[in-house]
């Protein structure tokens, strides 16, 4: 699937909205893609495709969760978690990707997971910083990716962790353990 | 071991203001336990106890992890974590108490756990918001406890993970796991 595609099948897909989000992030992981050193191309095609899942129903995600053999436990959590593993699926299966680093990119945007590459952690970052974003912290890690990309994604799984703790929502192990992965690296 | 036999230990081995403090979670968990219908004697034996590791060396705390076999992992992890684990070693092997319950109490009242017992959650609460403590928040939990000791111990456990983000301190796993299962029992 070459990038043209993946712009028109979410194009399709997506709300109107959720689209120009989409676009947003596909411009902003590129510029990070070019300061980090990473492949355009991939990083345009996780960007492009990370929210594929996005405006799927409730019960389609659950279905697809289990038609796709995907981990159960997603299900004791946010739903709001359960695009990324699904979309990672359909981008394997119906478009045949199979750039493994690029499917882990869009499987792993909305948790993260310990031990990042370089392409997860700029669509994770660049879902958080698109210019549309304005919630509060977004600034600092604007600023923070311009010098260091994994201390950008380390501020914003803070970020995220204490948001879901005021909320009182359940975190998700992978977000956790990446949060720890990175202190643990920053630490020492 | 009788409760002025643990006093006295506890008075030897801990600094004066740590003996203080040892005193005020004592005092505050016996209120808890009337409040909530557990047994005062186990709850005062694990209050005195509970911090009866707290003021030996950092190199003493690593000798005796290995030597009672305790989990390497708390190496890994902040050395403010490591006094619970060795005071309830300690409880065990040298004060010969049995009592599981209380020997857990001692154990988990740095980092909490997952399904903790009555007893457990008293002194882990106990801990916090004993009259000698003004941190932000503490309030609130004193407040909670009049009401539920699960909702009290759930508010601990978001200050504490929220206090360790904004210090950049990496979370022991089973503190995380204490948030996310009091926070699924709440959700629904």
């Amino acid at each position: 699937m070459n990038l043209n595609e993946a712009q028109n099948v979410v194009k399709q897909r997506l709300t109107k909205s959720r689209y120009e989000h989409t676009l947003r992030v596909a411009k902003t992981a590129e510029q990070l893609a070019r300061k980090y050193n990473e492949s355009i191309e991939r990083t345009k095609l996780a960007a492009l495709l990370h929210d594929y899942a996005k405006c799927d129903q409730e019960e389609e995600l659950k279905r697809q969760i289990i038609q796709y053999n995907l981990p159960r436990e997603l299900l004791n959590y946010n739903k709001e978690l359960w695009h990324g593993p699904v979309g990672a699926k359909v981008a394997k299966e119906k478009f045949e990707i199979l750039d493994e680093d690029v499917l882990h990119a869009i499987y792993y945007h909305t948790t993260a997971r310990a031990n990042m590459t370089k392409l997860e952690m700029i669509i994770f970052v660049a879902d958080y910083i698109e210019p549309g974003r304005n919630f509060p912290g977004v600034e600092e890690v604007r600023n923070l990716v311009k010098v260091d990309l994994e201390k950008a994604a380390l501020k914003v799984l803070g970020n995220t962790i204490m948001h879901l703790v005021r909320k009182g929502i359940t975190i998700f192990p992978d977000t956790f353990y990446a949060y720890n992965q990175l202190t643990k690296k920053w630490e020492g």
